[in-house]
């Protein structure tokens, strides 16, 4: 061990400029912490000639892997290029070298974490992701160390920052999507293209690597149920609003005796949960351990220097363990077997929202179906259309299975009174459920 | 290093038998993370007869200190009897028997934290206390590892479960300070005595400890500014209500170009501030980082298993520490010097409630004090007392110094048509401050 620890960055954009600032900015303290030096010696880039971020020897920038891949003083390789098959070439020579890596590559990890891991336990070689969930959250480590003594059983997280912003706007101002996700956009919180953020993928890649680290399971992106935001009305909204519901792309994944239930759903969140209470572009994951009960983790989702703080913490566990000589071994494997839970063990509160026509009885035929599927109501809504002789009515339902409901919804369909079913969401965080 | 750790138990209590029952109930997944399987060795009461709650082996209970603090095969002492002189006694003892230490002791290690981690150090042992709090939320861990790499600037937190319960209650409900106490006793979230809690002190404590730790910097428990909430009233909780503002008892550190400012104070916090959403018995801790900007870590601040989970993590740190032949090398040392900010330096908004008699030209007195002073004003409510010939006025200042508006009461108690400063208290969390 020298006494000097080198770093070769792939990538220079945003957060890779955070991570070079804070790495410069911190030679002091990470000195004091870990008694060595470390030191950026090298830094892929696409172009030698673009202006950067960050202050930065031109002499450390190459448009050569090689000269970080195969530059034998260097340590640890910090991935914040983006994209999969380059990046993940780029890893596996990395470790193939004994090269440590830290990335913060959710797409990639979402789809080759357990692969690459393997590569990196068979070279010894540590393997670091905490910015690729949450952003500035330490919330891998705070699953995998702060709750070692417990057993996760649910997490539940706002883990798409776009997403989140556009719906708090559509919340507090009464926007329509359309309207917030241009105004997202014009504030950077969205990019030109959202899909991956609207349809819920991004936050489906985070709860597969969430669900892998809480459960100690074999999650798959597979495994994580996607449903987006885009056709959310102001309206249902409002209503949820008027119910003491709040509306929040939810990231959830829950795992008790060996069977697994994970989705990323647009779910109406009552007012009196924590996570409804986050707004804009903050991220929060909510934890619940068996001993503990409830934790939850909030802060900024995204961004350079909290991505690059986060970036730089995987950096400080990684020196410490290269001085420990324990490196490749931190316990990531798979220790429980999965199976997913099928529809008749999903269970939910559900808001529904139907157009009917507005005639004698009509309340009566839609709760008679409730009551032969045996779901009760909690909350209802009735609203009458004069003009157009048809009524809105809306409930929020204590919990059932989403077997049930789907059957219900089934029947509902064939009602001679109804217009049209509006829509539905899953309801999550009333205490007394 | 043999196949087999050895605790020692200093206490049997609600915390104590949690964490029997963890170390019992995660034998499996403790050796799966671990290699090694953690065994209670030794268990120090003072009741040999006392029913238990749980399943403990007689045989290992012991009323004399020494069968714990003289076994050679004990490696981890986890003191869970609370008090000070004893336990510190106990605790240097072990170390200097080289055995490590666990502590959940606050008031403990709050006034004698320093000296404790130097006996540790010398002794080349760990000495870990990340339940000492804010219970079950790994917050200690969270900001000496996660947030390793930022410079962390401000911490604000709910600490205490009893006065928060208390205030929660008595703004939902509209209770006074004294029913909502007894509410809190009924259903223990409040002891017999609730002095410590109700004070404030204990929530002094733990801010001393997480300013030492956040700040590296040598923050004494007499730093900590305190005064407790069994003043505060129902008619100042409605009127921050009005306003858009939720009283919290705040734990509050700042440390800035080594300049300290730290104390525990009721707050009226902005209902837009995350913390303003914490309620009931739970603790948060709300922590802004040079780099990470805004995070804040959310969970029970209590209870037997939360409190006992965190002991079992910090004895997980422990076990590996000692497999990796690192024990006693936690940084904890004070890195920076501390000086106390002066009240000239300690900024806020302020909440002041005034009675005044009700005639014309009151208001302008009371406005031309603060525009002397330079304190402009954002919100204001005046109402009038018909029957009284009165007028309350409330107003909610903007940023000024500790100093400044100090001044400005010892002008306001000389104003001829003043009746009485009916209350004043900081004001954070307004986004635009």
């Amino acid at each position: 061990m020298e006494n000097k620890v080198s770093v070769g960055l792939l990538g220079l954009g945003v957060v890779g400029s955070g991570v070079v600032q804070i790495i410069n900015e911190h030679q002091e303290k990470l000195k004091h912490q870990l008694g060595v030096t470390v030191e950026v010696k090298r830094i892929l880039v696409r172009n030698l000639e673009k202006a950067r971020e960050v202050d930065v020897d031109p002499s450390l920038l190459t448009v050569n892997p090689d000269d970080v891949l195969n530059d034998s003083e260097i340590d640890v390789v910090i991935e914040v290029m983006g994209g999969i098959d380059t990046a993940k070439d780029y890893i596996l020579q990395a470790f193939a070298a004994k090269k440590h890596v830290i990335s913060a590559n959710k797409d990639l990890v979402a789809l080759h974490g357990p692969e690459l891991h393997a590569e990196a336990e068979k070279n010894k070689c540590d393997f670091f992701y905490e910015a690729s969930v949450a952003g500035g959250i330490p919330i891998l480590r705070g699953i995998t160390d702060g709750l070692s003594s417990d057993r996760i059983e649910r997490v539940m997280g706002i883990v798409n920052g776009t997403t989140n912003y556009i719906l708090t706007k559509m919340a507090e101002e009464g926007a329509t999507y359309e309207a917030a996700l241009k105004q997202a956009q014009e504030l950077g919180f969205a990019e030109a293209d959202p899909t991956a953020d609207v349809e819920g993928l991004d936050a489906a890649r985070k709860m597969a690597i969430l669900a892998r680290l809480a459960f100690s399971a074999p999650v798959d992106l597979d495994d994580v149920k996607v449903s987006g935001i885009s056709n959310i009305t102001a309206e249902d909204i409002q209503n949820g609003n008027e119910l003491g519901y709040t509306m929040k792309l939810i990231g959830y994944a829950d795992f008790k005796n060996g069977e697994l239930e994970t989705h990323v759903l647009p779910t109406f969140l009552s007012n009196e949960h924590p996570l409804a209470a986050v707004k804009n572009e903050y991220n929060a994951v909510y934890v619940h351990g068996k001993a503990v009960g409830e934790t939850m983790f909030y802060g900024p989702g995204a961004g350079s220097l909290p991505t690059a703080t986060a970036i730089v913490s995987d950096l400080v566990a990684v020196v410490k363990n290269i001085r420990l000589g324990v490196t490749g071994e931190q316990v990531v494997n798979s220790y429980y077997k999965k199976a997913l839970k099928d529809e008749s063990e999903r269970f939910s509160q559900y808001y529904l929202r139907v157009n009917v026509e507005d005639e004698t009885g009509v309340f009566s035929k839609l709760s008679n179906l409730f009551h032969e599927h045996e779901i009760s109501l909690k909350r209802i809504i009735q609203r009458p259309n004069d003009e157009k002789k048809t009524a809105e009515i809306i409930v929020i339902s204590h919990q059932t299975s989403e077997e049930n409901f789907t059957n219900l919804l089934e029947k509902i369909q064939k009602l001679d009174v109804l217009k049209e079913i509006s829509s539905y969401y899953r309801v999550e965080g009333d205490g007394n459920e």
